[in-house]
């Protein structure tokens, strides 16, 4: 599927065979990367062949391909949200080092939380995202708190489709979830208790830029039997730091709705 | 240069398109993308447009184009150093909330260190260094614990060619640096004084892989005034710790030299 939607150019082909790595195919033989990018063989070895003369891509010893390092830094250097991660990380490290607990920032991007920094140190609880990850927005802490400050049509999209049970305490009913974001935008921040793992909660508040629209979310995500009260205070202590951090004229948008691959 | 280093194949173009951005060029109309890609305006319109369209650049409201979310996305989960920077991460965490003061992590890639990651906060120096950022290897802390343990040929490379002078402190003649190298060598940790900034110093220390190959190096940045010894101690731990958690089958190299784009 990933090739067939991306049109018969050679733009596409490259794009799709980008496309094609996650972190579950991390590193792919030519033959598992045609197969991915629904490709010809030859096509694909010729592409790729010349992505890794530039760098993008790299070969391992075993004959495999993955992402090239001059790839991953023209991402770090260059993505846009590297004013927002720069604006937040000394935050989310002051976080970490108060609560010893996971310490996460994410954007929206169509209708899924992207995270883009975790924080987390050797004594935090098990947690299934980390940088480059994604999530739908209904069922984590900063999943809900950008769902709750996010576009009329967003919230229409997400309500709309079937919600995943992450677990037995994951909210699926539309109506129960409305009232939920609706006390979110109430009370300034969002708790998402045991909704992603029965191990954990998290604790979640929107960063906001200089006009005041939401534009990315910080939490905290600690045991599940851990009071979340208590994280409260400082998450949305960090959440107003981080907006105050970010440059006036920013490139941060939350809301962007990129073609998906 | 970037463009023209290519080749006339489309997927060349694509690579001198994305090769054109960086920290100071992260945002860019069409035109200025044409110059620095070296490429038609007619040619760059087309296959931004398409790249647009597959989500890896993305179109801010000045109309400039940027590296978008998604390829973000692709390099953070899926490059060569997830596994390294997945194993570093608590520790750098723990390093910093040790210390306050800047921590980082750096591969060879070349002669030159790129920063992985780097962990700070409010209260730590100023450092000119951020993840994805590349400094020569014969000034900084990890380019010197990196240098140290860089093949003959990578060594003899970097002290052929002229050293830059970032102070009044750096090590520019090839005897003398030499001489450190073996230093460190024999320490098991390198030192930078004023080096790079007369504002800061740095203690680094190698990170080895089962078979002891060094394949990254963990530093602490901190203020000129610091006492640097008092940082060994702590920053090898964190070196042995890291090298502890990688994971049996690496992907992580140290020596890789793909083409520059």
């Amino acid at each position: 599927m990933i090739g067939a939607r991306m049109g018969p150019t050679v733009t596409g082909r490259v794009a799709a065979l980008l496309g094609a790595f996650d972190t579950t195919h991390a590193a792919m033989s030519l033959t598992e990367l045609a197969r991915r990018a629904e490709l010809p063989l030859t096509t694909t070895h010729r592409i790729v062949g010349e992505l890794a003369r530039s760098g993008l891509l790299e070969r391992d010893d075993a004959g495999r391909y993955r992402i090239g390092l001059r790839l991953w830094e023209i991402a770090s250097t260059a993505a846009r949200t590297v004013d927002l991660r720069d604006a937040a990380l000394p935050v989310l490290q002051e976080l970490y080092a108060a609560t010893h607990e996971n310490v996460q920032l994410a954007v929206l991007d169509g209708t899924e939380a992207v995270y883009l920094e975790r924080v987390s140190g050797p004594r935090a609880v098990h947690i299934i995202t980390r940088a480059g990850s994604r999530l739908p927005v209904h069922a984590s802490g900063v999943g809900l708190a950008l769902l709750a400050h996010a576009p009329v049509e967003v919230q229409d999209e997400v309500l709309a489709a079937p919600l995943r049970r992450f677990t037995r305490y994951t909210v699926t009913d539309p109506r129960r979830l409305r009232r939920a974001l609706a006390d979110i935008r109430r009370d300034g921040y969002a708790i998402s208790d045991r909704q992603i793992e029965t191990v954990s909660l998290s604790v979640a508040a929107p960063i906001r830029d200089r006009t005041g629209r939401v534009v990315a979310a910080v939490s905290v995500v600690a045991a599940a039997q851990t009071d979340p009260r208590q994280l409260i205070a400082p998450v949305r202590a960090a959440a107003t730091s981080i907006s105050r951090r970010l440059p006036i004229v920013t490139t941060v948008d939350a809301h962007s709705r990129p073609a998906k691959l």
